[in-house]
Parts: structure tokens; C-alpha cells; sequence
């Protein structure tokens, strides 16, 4: 999706990836074939790039500091990523810039961490600092016997955090310019499957948020990207308390799930405005371009092959106005991002419950 | 841009060009070289798809026709392009249909056309049958000698038409889907060049234009896809005369040029709809996304190499909400499209004044 926004502005874009079928690689002729991990790829994808970025964060920021060094433009860049990659580095960046999010301290010992849950009291959340997205990495410990049974044997990189009893669970879009200009999206509520690990739907603007908390959301968002010196797109999810407190979760230096409802529904989709800020080019309007709207992921529901095109006609036969975006994954798995469905409404519930319908109809065989 | 959309609905496209580096390619890794006139290279086209469509009509029906007989789909049809690539059979498809426009006949003679020129009242337009477009192929004889002069050494390829004396041109983008239903966008203004050959600017809806002639023109669009069987999307050309009459001038079998101020400001861009027909998907609603939109083409201005980025990053300065598209022709020449802005607006007349703005922007060095 960012390839395609960087196309029409007029940019060619080359994807390295490990697997040349992978949904990018669809999309464009320029494919380096290899790991992100792998110094040789890196160095390959760079002869071809003025301007690197990434669609995910699982990358060795060091690593990408030797491509910078050799005068190429990586955004974010490897110091942002730094401080961004390691969850508890994360978590230290924000609460040194004084953004509410909850406690979080390294795993030393079953003993200190006790003491330490016992503190803020249970139930506490085993996080591992690298790697872990969509509930994959992430335990939860109710009581000094679940933390001793969840205990990870490669403690050492986890941390444990303070758990936030939430209410719901809201996102902002915010992108920051080689300038340090920021645009700001709306902010949204994303609802959770039900195991509570993925985004399952959100819609914009987040129901009943009082202006205030708006703002004081926005500003959250703001905060954590000049706290990380971030320049591109960034989904900053955070929690929101039933006494009305809003906390920092975690931040993705990336085009975000939570953000998808912008290619339809905004003036200027956060793929575009990723691209614009790490081209330098001036960031564009945030503005929702209806009263509200809403997306719903198609998650796969099963392991193996699938072919979307009859679930599209469905979908779009139940609801003519929504966007369905299909990202030619070639193996579905129970629970996979396999793409999604935007819709514009009048408010963001009634655009929720036609983006349900559409999705209904998508599955229905 | 047609291939964008077809992508984020999850088909793979192959794209058929003599250019391995023309704008299609550069967004798709699946390519066959060759001319649209060679049946090897169709063939081999044919092989890798399950529908075929084209961005222009300089096809040879009966080509695309054993395409056809071997199983392959083709939208719009061999039929239907056989009514449509002979600018002649076009408007005899028209008029049997009812549908008003210029009276036209083929070149037989010097004299026999002399006689036609006087009968309808000069100027008259000669039309090659084949091939002509911006201009190309379209000469004006206001006179008996200035006929002589313009007469055609092919003119067995050629045709004559009545002048119009029209007061504008307007266009609207029509759908029509495997079903036989239909959707119809916006009637536009389309404003052309100084030298009135190639489409300069668009606003929609059309300034001006009572409801009466809007479906007017709405009417004649439906009725032109019906009168040839199209499938697909079209963009149908139409006179405005000082008299109130809208007469159509000419339809091309495809997205067009007057319609891409839908991709950012229309609910269905014209490309999602020309996909969603050719695949029996069905049609999304054409609805304006605000009050006004407006088109701006970026029309190349000298021949050679021309980098468009110091150009895109000088147009979103001055109007942030413009959408730049630049389709990556690698030569520019006078008068050469080589992409276009999209600005959505309070009204056509308000959005065109902001679109020309960012373009002036663009241009400037």
C-alpha cells in the first residue's frame, strides 16, 4: 500500500524480501530477493534506493546505521528504530518524556519481578522486548505462581509491565516530516478480537471521545514521535481507562492497522503521508471526508490456500461503497491479516455496522 | 492506474507493451513485450490471463476476436470494439441508436464531400477513421479550396464531419457491468488546450449545467454503451451548444482522461469501476466527494528527460490536500501527458482555481 502511494507520486520502488511471491512484490518489477537481517541484501537494496523505509520493525538498527553511514536516507532512521525496536527501550523513551503509559522495568528474577507485580499489584504482563506483534510474545501473570509457571527460560530479553485494566483501547495516525512538521489523524477506537491479540475493526472518530480527550490523545501522539526524533508515519496505540485516563501502549513506526481507514475515507491516506514525510515532501490534510467511517480486517479462518475473488463479489455485491483491499498473501492462516474492508459513513458507527455486513458477506460461502 | 485498482482488490496483472519500461510495467512485475498488433505476444498475454482489458483502442477487433474463440474474456469485446476503433462505424452506431450528433459520412471524392460540405454549411472536419487522438488526425476546411488543401492522400481512411459550433465540451464516465446495469459519474466540463486538441482541465459537475441537461447528457451516455454492447468503462465526449443541445462527439472505450478527477474525489474511482465491470463485480456508486472537484493535467512543456520530483514537492507546498499523480512516462514532450492533479473542493469552480494553483506550482523552476 505504501508502494502504491509512492508510485503515484511518481517514485519506482524496490521491495526487499525473503520470499519473491510476497504480496509487495506484486506490485512492482524491482525486487531484491533476501533478509532484512542480511547485511548483503541491505547493501544490494541500498545501490537501488535514495530512500529506504520499512513495513515492519523487526530490524537490527546497527545494521541500518552501516547503510546510513554509506550516505543513504533509511526513515525512520536507525536511531529512531533504537529507541523504538527494544519495548522496554520504547517504554523508557516515553516515560523520560513524560507521556502516562504504565510501569515496565527488564526481567532480572522471578524473586525482583514479584516483588516488583506485587507492587502494582496483579495481574502483570510478561512482554518479550524484540519482536512480538499481535499477542504473539506478550503472557499475562495473575498471581506469583502464574508468573513463576509463565516465567520465560530467555528471561533476559523480557520485560514486565504494569497491567492497565482498560476500558477500550484507542489509536492516533501521526506522521512527522524531515522538517518537523507533524499532521495528526483522527483518533479511533480499535476493538480487539476476541482473544484480545489483533485488531479486529476501528472506527474514526473513536465513539463518545470528548474533545478534550481528543486532544489530549493527539498530543499523546505527538509527544511519543518527537520523543523517538521519528520521521515518517507512526500508529500509536494507546489505552483508554474507565476513569478517563489515557496511557500509551505502544507505537509502530510504520503505516498502522488502526490507520487503514485513511486510504478511503481521509484526504490523504497514511500511506501517502508516510511517503510524503520520508520524501521531504509536505505532509497533507488529515481530515475524515465524512462523518465517520470504519475498518474491518479480513482475518483468515483457516489454514491453506484461498482465493479472494468470489468473497470480493460477495462483499461488494451486500455493500456497493466499500473499499475492499485484498493483499495477495498467497497462505491463509487462521487469525492472518489478509486485508480489509474500508467504508465512509454518516457516523462511525453506522459506517462500522455496513463494514461488518460487507465483511459478513466476504466469509459467507 | 487501472492496474492499482485491480491490485488492491487482489488480482495479479500482466501488462502487454513494445516498452518494458512503459508507466504500466513499472507497477507490476508480470510483463510481455510486444505490440497489442502481434498475435505471438497476444497469445502470450492470453496465456497468463483469465480477463484482458485495454488502455487504448488502437486494437485490431478481429485479433482479439480469436483471443476470444480460444476462451479468454475481453472486455470491452471484440463486438464492441468493431463499433467503436472506425470513427465512421462509431457514429453510424450512433445514429441508429437515435442518439443526436454531427452528421458523417466516408471520403469518396473531392467533389462528393464538397457537395456534403455545402449541403451541412462549412467548416467541416476531416477525421481520419483510425488511430487519431489530441488532435492527431482531425483537420478543419473552411472553405472549398481549404478542402483541396486538407484533402487526404488515404482518404479512403478518413471521414467528414458536420462542425459543431459548440459553446463547451462536456464528458461523462459511464459503467456498464457483465449484467447489463450501469452507473454513471458526474457530467464535467472539459476545458481543452489553447489549441483546442487535448484536455486540459476538468471540473465537475459541470458549472452551470441545469438538472435537465445533466440527465441529458446521463442519457446519452447510457444509451451510446448500450448502442455497442460495452462492457466495461467508457468515457463518452459531448457538445454543448449555444442552443442548449448536447450532442455527442466521440466514446472512448476505456478510462478517460476526463474522469480522473474521480480516483480522489468520486466514493469509486473510474479505474475500480472499469475493474469491478470487467471482472462482474458489481458497480460502486459515483457519488462526488464534496461539492466540487477539479483536473488539472501536467502536460509536458519541452521534449527530453524531466524529473518530476523537485515538481511534486513544489505543488503539495502550495496546496497540501492536491493529490499528484505522475504516471512515469520516461520522455516528456510538448503537450505529452505526463500525469495530473486531483483537488476536491467546495465547488467545481473554487476546486479548478486550487488545482491550477498546485499545477503552476509544479511547473515552476
Amino acid at each position: 500500500m505504501s508502494a502504491h502511494a509512492a508510485q503515484r507520486l511518481g517514485f519506482k520502488v524496490t521491495i526487499l524480501d525473503p520470499d519473491p511471491e510476497c504480496p509487495a512484490s506484486q506490485v512492482t518489477p524491482f525486487f531484491v530477493q533476501g533478509q532484512h537481517i542480511d547485511p548483503d541484501a541491505l547493501y544490494q537494496l541500498a545501490r537501488h534506493c535514495d530512500i529506504i523505509t520499512l513495513e515492519h520493525e523487526w530490524v537490527d538498527p546497527e545494521q541500518l546505521s552501516i547503510i546510513e553511514e554509506k550516505g543513504r536516507e533509511i526513515y525512520p532512521s536507525s536511531k529512531t528504530l533504537s529507541l523504538i525496536v527494544d519495548k522496554y527501550i520504547q517504554r523508557q523513551s516515553f516515560c523520560a518524556a513524560g507521556i502516562p503509559g504504565p510501569e515496565c522495568e527488564p526481567l532480572y528474577s522471578v524473586e525482583k519481578t514479584t516483588e516488583l507485580a506485587r507492587q502494582w499489584g496483579f495481574p502483570v504482563v510478561l512482554k518479550a522486548r524484540h519482536g512480538g506483534y499481535d499477542g504473539y510474545g506478550v503472557r499475562i501473570a495473575r498471581s506469583p505462581e502464574e508468573l513463576l509457571r509463565e516465567w520465560p527460560s530467555d528471561f533476559q530479553n523480557w520485560c514486565v509491565e504494569e497491567f492497565i485494566d482498560f476500558d477500550r483501547e484507542l489509536a492516533v495516525m501521526a506522521a512527522r516530516g524531515r522538517d518537523g512538521k507533524t499532521a495528526v489523524y483522527p483518533v479511533v477506537e480499535s476493538i480487539q478480537t476476541i482473544d484480545g491479540h489483533r485488531c479486529d475493526t476501528v472506527c474514526a472518530p473513536a465513539p463518545g471521545l470528548g474533545e478534550e480527550e481528543t486532544e489530549r490523545a493527539k498530543s499523546i501522539a505527538i509527544r511519543a514521535i518527537e520523543a523517538v526524533d521519528g520521521i515518517g508515519l507512526f500508529g500509536i496505540e494507546l489505552f483508554h481507562t474507565k476513569d478517563g485516563r489515557i496511557l500509551i501502549n505502544e507505537m509502530a513506526p510504520r503505516p498502522h492497522n488502526s490507520g487503514h481507514y485513511t486510504m478511503d475515507c481521509c484526504v490523504t491516506s497514511q500511506f501517502e503521508q508516510h511517503i510524503r514525510s520520508i520524501c521531504g515532501l509536505r505532509l497533507g490534510p488529515t481530515d475524515l471526508l465524512s462523518g465517520g467511517a470504519a475498518m474491518a480486517n479480513l482475518l483468515g479462518s483457516k489454514t491453506g490456500d484461498f482465493s479472494s475473488t468470489s468473497g470480493v463479489a460477495r462483499a461488494l455485491t451486500a455493500v456497493p461503497q466499500s473499499h475492499i483491499h485484498w493483499y495477495g498473501k498467497s497462505k491463509t492462516r487462521k487469525g492472518r491479516k489478509m486485508g480489509h474492508v474500508n467504508v465512509l459513513g454518516s457516523s462511525p458507527d453506522e459506517a462500522l455496522k455496513t463494514a461488518l455486513i460487507a465483511r459478513e458477506a466476504f466469509w459467507r460461502e
